[in-house]
């Protein structure tokens, strides 16, 4: 596909561009007034999710609104769960919920591998539509959690401060947790070819709870599942961002993706010294930084681009956007970027 | 004091030491029956706190039971807020829980500074009840919470995924964070000199939340006030545990301690180098992998002890301990210790 704005895809593949490329992790969600005004009309985020029309409407609000390089779909990375066989509830104020666990090898026996990806067509719907809606303006991500932080949720069945349950079955049932780490990761891949064949121009990797493993644990039982993700899905650029791994970003110096997102505890110098020169960075200013003045927000936008410097790179926050953020602030960053992002 | 048993202040010192001294974060707490048969009793953890006979009953419970290099004081970060004027409640399920705030300069201006030490007595009485006691069969610990980790509750009221309005405080209202971490810096500089004079033999700082800061405000906002602390009492051998701040590791390179915690998610060895060979390291098993069997707790235990190797250390757990641990596995990582630590 012809886009009037490619600066993103170029950026990732680590080519030239007049300026650095910007969106935002949940730029699509509770920061817009008109994803509000969808949303309240509806039953639930998962009803959103799992119809297309809507989830393309509100994946395409912040390109028109905010005038970022890339629209994500708006969809969430537990359809995935969802799909296999454990169905979650989103409950507003306290997030995902799954009334059934993990907790025995017949539960993971029971569980779809590759045809889940089947039972997700009102993402694709939905993809399709964003993308004749968009008509090449801008491209579209796709995505999907990695395989440990979708096992994570299995097991815990919520969010958790020390996700020590998903731990401890890690150290105690190794064998069973490698089993549903490769059934989910199946699942993964055919779900990403599929939002690819849908329209997706790049896609990209979330590890939410990466930093709550030790680095021995974390490359036996994330990092080589995110590897054989990205090696069955190469057609299009690739982002991982494992948040909070600090301690294996030297494994992506040799990795199968193109780009590697930060979080705002990486120090962009130090990042770059050890990730290396060929790889995109994303990333990664503070998303509290967006409570600043926009004179403030201005200055912060531009110290990160400096540090960033001649590496490729996509700007974006160091995570997703807290709901509480004021659109015209957000807005400045974007503008921010725009402005102090064209290269000399 | 003479103890019987001073490998911890020993190799805290950087001193030889027969073998290495093992301690665990949260040893007198809910893994033991014999805390858990005290607890019961009582309207709660708070009334725990504040019975100094009771609070030295459990510091010294690990020491009998758990056969560990030094006692603890039982008692919580969050008595500072409280002794300043924030008194807090402890939900069982669900954590501290603070029903009035700081929201503006008046109400950081009614809190007490150093004079908030004088509140806290009965700390001061169950740490010399447990000295007593223990009769120097092994080093009492004390502790308080760091700066940064006191404000971020006194901010946000309680636990928080993302401590965002702590963090916003932070940028939006610099001057008024520093003024509130001077006074909470004042109050806890009183209260370990109080606990020193009442026979702590080290303290220890933790700083429990230090991982949700960027790199540069972490600097500003929380270690410049531990370093006026460790400067303020040095007395005793210092620890500084930053649980997640990965990135200042370097800055403990010429720190005013003798002792720097590490958490789980940070390589020993990646450590060892970047924190240098003159300072004592604590740590670092992830507490998860008690949850192994006996026999591979003990190769676990073996590992992290050869990984330390030659450097002076003080072998603990990355984090505290999960309430639901067996009591067996934490006496064998103690025994195994005891046993491969020993000094050739």
């Amino acid at each position: 596909m012809q886009y009037q704005n490619d600066l993103i895809l170029r950026a990732a593949r680590g080519e030239a561009v007049e300026r650095t490329p910007v969106w935002l992790m949940r730029q699509a969600g509770r920061i817009l007034p008109e994803y509000r005004a969808v949303r309240e009309k509806l039953s639930g985020f998962i009803e959103l999710c799992t119809t297309p029309a809507l989830a393309a409407e509100v994946t395409i609000q912040p390109v028109d609104i905010l005038g970022v390089d890339a629209a994500i779909i708006f969809s969430d990375i537990l359809v995935i769960p969802e799909a296999m066989g454990l169905p979650y509830e989103m409950q507003e104020s306290k997030g995902p919920f799954f009334p059934k666990v993990i907790t025995s090898a017949a539960d993971i026996d029971a569980l779809l591998a590759t045809d889940a990806a089947d039972h997700l067509t009102y993402v694709y719907d939905a993809i399709e539509l964003a993308v004749k809606e968009l008509n090449g303006r801008v491209p579209l991500i796709g995505f999907a959690g990695a395989p440990f932080t979708i096992l994570a949720y299995m097991i815990e069945g919520q969010g958790s401060k020390t996700f020590s349950k998903a731990r401890r079955f890690l150290y105690t049932e190794p064998v069973l947790a490698h089993r549903l780490l490769e059934k989910i990761t199946l699942a993964t891949i055919a779900y990403l070819k599929r939002q690819v064949q849908a329209g997706a121009a790049m896609y990209q990797i979330f590890d939410s709870w990466a930093g709550v493993l030790p680095p021995d644990q974390y490359r036996e039982f994330s990092l080589r599942y995110i590897k054989q993700i990205c090696e069955a899905v190469p057609q299009v650029p690739r982002t991982v961002f494992s948040k909070g791994a600090f301690f294996v970003r030297e494994d992506f110096n040799n990795f199968p993706c193109e780009t590697v997102g930060l979080d705002w505890n990486m120090d962009i110098g130090e990042s770059k010294k050890i990730i290396g020169p060929h790889k995109t960075l994303q990333g990664n200013m503070d998303p509290c930084a967006l409570y600043l003045s926009e004179e403030q927000i201005r200055v912060k936008a531009k110290e990160m681009l400096d540090a960033f410097g001649t590496q490729s790179h996509i700007a974006n926050l160091g995570h997703g956007l807290y709901p509480d953020t004021d659109k015209t602030k957000v807005k400045c960053f974007v503008d921010a970027v725009k402005e102090f992002g064209v290269k000399k």
